[in-house]
């Protein structure tokens, strides 16, 4: 398995980024082939202070092969549009392997 | 269910940061009171280029309580001394609720 993990710091309009985020870019996520699970995390705090971060999602494949397969497809590229519309300048994109 | 995220950016001297995350670190996280699940994912790479992560811990509680009386504990201020000793210029500490 390896995962998609998609980091977003906190937007400055708050409202219409979560907005666009539940209604129309997470259906688009849903709709990657082959994605094996999707866990969307709503950052609620920290330890000091208040977190940079506001959203995680963290989507899953069964190898690398499935993963850069679903990129490549045309869900995929509507996706990364979309991302990069609404969210260029907040998100960092990177692949994890789950060790534990 | 909230998860303690702690996200660590690549460290300077890589190897002597695995050796002490796994064999000291990782031992006192697991050893949480309260602690529900403890998922480690290791980096491997990004969309394009490197990514500047390196390993994200995610620890799971029942709730906010639960997650609080855990650092509070004797075994969450060894985790937290040990956390500042290795890792603190590399660490990001939020918290989390899965909304999915």
């Amino acid at each position: 398995m390896i995962k998609l993990i998609a980091l977003f710091k906190k937007p400055q309009e708050l409202e219409s980024f979560d907005q666009h985020y539940d209604a129309v870019h997470l259906p688009l996520v849903r709709n990657l082939p082959g994605i094996r699970q999707l866990e969307v995390t709503r950052v609620v705090g920290a330890p000091i202070g208040e977190s940079k971060f506001h959203v995680m999602a963290e989507l899953s494949f069964d190898n690398k092969d499935s993963l850069d397969a679903a990129l490549a497809s045309p869900e995929g590229k509507a996706l990364a549009k979309d991302l990069l519309h609404f969210a260029a300048n907040v998100v960092t994109v990177f692949y994890g392997e789950t060790v534990e």
